[in-house]
């Protein structure tokens, strides 16, 4: 390793570290703290931020990830080129924006954010709507400091899904769409499952030692994570040795609280089964957004919502929750956790009408970019948009556009990962089925660990050294392609509904 | 406000955050890290260290600091003084000691800490022997880095101390000893008190809940704090407004669990009630470590083991606990936590016999740096000095020498503080009587608004502003005095043991 190799990877060691204090400073903000320790952890959070910033970019940093680059310029495929690539990336990334212009985000967004919680309480969305035009000229100026690109929302894009262009992402879902659309107009027809089950009343600990249980039999490691209770589920990483999950009890929809942790349980076994060798550097962690998220949609959905999975776990749900689920069989169960219903909110939906939801909310923000659809008319496209897709129109706008945080906290271009991950979900889960022919059986059996070892093998272990279209591409042969998910989601709904 | 002082406020300010965010990552390591998470926390904490460090050192702060001494030098009393001062005295700790010294500490320490576990494992002294020799050898080096002192052992003292001499403990250590010596011999010729309730099977949980009842009533304000299971019992400090304590369970001894909850809520409401304006600064924090002992083992002993505490809680602990203490009265209870007995362990004595443990081990560190005391000869005159003060001799070296912590990790000049702190607190407690009369009667009805209000307005609010002496001087009229302390405990046991 040359020295100033060693250099980068003590310095960057340090940025790590920084980051990743802030990561639990963050976590105990939502599991632990006490309401009066809100004023100085924000600025704790704001200093470890900004020394994470100044120590990045620094002259230093900058002359030894050009100097390393032209010393490994022939090489394209060591861990060493692809951690000075990417340390590169987000180099380039952090210096072009102004500390200046930060700050002054950081302080809009913090009046958004409180608007917006306000306008949805009251269903108001003018109480948002002069905030949300501040947070996209911020947006629009975020773009200006980057090179001209194809498209201008590529840039937004680019932050969440590296290499991923506006091109792609409307190719994908064009595609997809309709046959969504399709599928659950045919399932409309059918009569729906009953789902009274998931309605009662459950214990919420007792839900939560049940999907811990699960997570335990997945292959969580709980010498390296542990599970909290917080207001917003959420996966975090201290280490690849240190990674936690945290559940939102949900007493109205119960059910969600099982589903929700199983849901971070696949985020967290991607972070812990990273390659060692990345600790404290830039290729720790997930390799974009979209991959994260299909492993999480994978535990969730097509592992957790799967047959299978409840033949092997319903006796024991069934144990657990007798006054609940006794006058239920497992196909009843599992018919009932899988019932097609067009709703309102994003993260409520169900897999057959979730990627429509995210489908919008892109045509909505690359409408917001262009300049072809006006912050005033939101609402008005929104729920136009909503009765095209799923048939139903919002009675309000707090179940309409004002549903998500995202936008109040300047985050437009993340949604479409969402989707992106369901789609990539079922890419890989194709590939697996070829590669372990008998995993429906093994699932059925309760046994998980040669499909997590097929993951940590072919995905985990990379971390970030692969940019995300390039690491589907290496797994599966083939780019980012919807036609997995729609034959994954005919197969199974064809099924359930017998379509 | 001088230009000057805003930016070293906000300096310090920064080195505040980094100490802050450091004592999280501690508090989590002890109370909620799963083991992966260790070696990650280990590499942040140093980071973060180092970080703080060089800042806090930067000629920058030096600068400025000199600068603000000029233009205040006429200024004694303000507060913008006393602040330039503190952190002055901070510095020039900081600039004197080497990082490689502090690198090579951290090394040695560690290593002696590992051995230190073993040789009390063991119980072989000569484990630890070595290690304890290259720990020495760094303290005098350590002392060599200060100006000559009248002491050698007054650089150490000053650490915890601040301003505080050998001269001045031995004094006061001196005038001390005979007396407790004396006192204890008397009690040890009277009939002990009946005590089996203290050793019978608790709930270790409900002791906790009964103990924040207790804490809460006393004024904790959770709203700004809160309380954890940790292996070890300890206060940490996020902010003025996040100040939390850790419990561990003692099954053993089960009344330690109660105790040491009230002990660490005592330490917790000294730094709550630093006045809001040091948030940040380096006079947020208490005034020194005797003078925190005195907080915790006011609310521990003075309130917590007293009859009029007993007269208002005793009926809910029954309550609580009615097949544990349903066959005592409140005399009997009384008497019990109150039981007199030499006994081998620091951390496991009364209020009769802690001050000997203590005086003990200033005489043998002492020795240490004066070398008039041999490390090989340590067990021998231990043993020695156990036999001489309290009247018993250790059976073993891990009963004995070997018991604490406190010299593997390099803290030599830390102990005398615990004893200080004792005698500050009945030397606090008489001007208290002076100016609450009726303070027995309050807390008989389970009020502790006025004792709270009274220590908040005379110490609290001060954080650091006052050396600790001066300190005292300022609330009681005299300098650290064991007087008080005499008198307290010859008018408690007095009345006990019926001498």
């Amino acid at each position: 390793m040359s020295e100033k190799l060693g250099k980068l990877k003590d310095l960057l060691a340090e940025v790590n570290d920084l980051h990743h204090a802030a990561a639990i400073l963050e976590w105990d903000q939502q599991t632990y703290m006490p309401p009066g320790g809100a004023e100085a952890r924000g600025q704790q959070l704001a200093t470890l931020g900004k020394l994470a910033q100044v120590k990045f970019t620094s002259d230093e940093v900058g002359s030894l990830l050009s100097d390393l680059a032209s010393e490994l310029a022939g090489d394209t495929h060591s861990e060493n080129a692809a951690l000075v690539r990417v340390a590169q990336r987000d180099y380039d990334k952090a210096v072009r924006v102004p500390p200046e212009f930060v700050a002054e985000r950081a302080r809009v967004t913090t009046h958004a954010h409180e608007a917006w919680v306000e306008a949805r309480k009251q269903s108001n969305f003018s109480i948002f709507r002069p905030h949300l035009e501040k947070v996209l000229d911020l947006v629009r100026q975020y773009i200006s400091f980057f090179p001209v690109a194809e498209h201008a929302y590529d840039t937004l894009l680019d932050d969440y899904e590296p290499g991923m262009k506006t091109a792609d992402v409307r190719r994908i879902f064009d595609d997809l769409r309709p046959q969504q659309v399709d599928l659950i107009r045919k399932i409309s027809e059918r009569k729906p499952p009953e789902d009274k089950v998931l309605h009662r009343k459950y214990d919420q600990a007792k839900l939560v030692e049940f999907a811990v249980q699960v997570a335990t039999q997945f292959g969580y490691d709980w010498s390296r994570g542990r599970q909290d209770r917080a207001p917003h589920p959420f996966e975090t990483t201290f280490s690849i040795n240190d990674v936690r999950i945290t559940t939102r009890f949900e007493p109205k929809a119960p059910i969600n609280t099982l589903f929700n942790t199983l849901h971070e349980s696949g985020h967290a076994m991607y972070e812990q089964g990273v390659k060692q060798e990345y600790e404290r550097t830039h290729l720790m962690g997930g390799c974009s957004l979209a991959l994260h998220e299909s492993q999480s949609r994978m535990w969730e959905n097509l592992v957790g919502r799967s047959m299978p999975f409840w033949e092997h776990f319903f006796p024991e749900f069934k144990r657990r929750f007798p006054s609940q689920v006794g006058d239920v069989g497992v196909k009843g169960f599992y018919k009932a956790v899988n019932k097609v219903q067009p709703s309102f909110i994003r993260v409520e939906a169900d897999e057959a009408t979730y990627n429509l939801h995210i489908m919008l909310r892109l045509e909505l923000e690359i409408g917001m970019i262009e300049g072809t659809i006006k912050i005033v008319d939101l609402p008005e496209v929104w729920n136009a948009k909503m009765k095209e897709y799923l048939g139903i129109i919002p009675p309000n706008d707090a179940q309409g556009v004002l549903q998500d945080i995202h936008w109040s906290g300047g985050s437009i271009g993340y949604f479409s990962t969402y989707a992106l991950g369901n789609l990539v979900s079922a890419q890989l889960w194709e590939k697996i089925l070829k590669d372990i022919p008998d995993l429906a059986a093994q699932i059925r059996n309760g046994k998980f660990a040669s499909l997590l070892s097929w993951l940590r093998t072919n995905l985990h272990l990379h971390g970030r050294r692969y940019e995300p279209q390039e690491m589907v591409e290496r797994i599966t042969g083939s780019r980012i392609d919807s036609a997995p998910y729609v034959r994954y989601l005919t197969a199974k709904y064809g099924e359930i509904y017998k379509l």
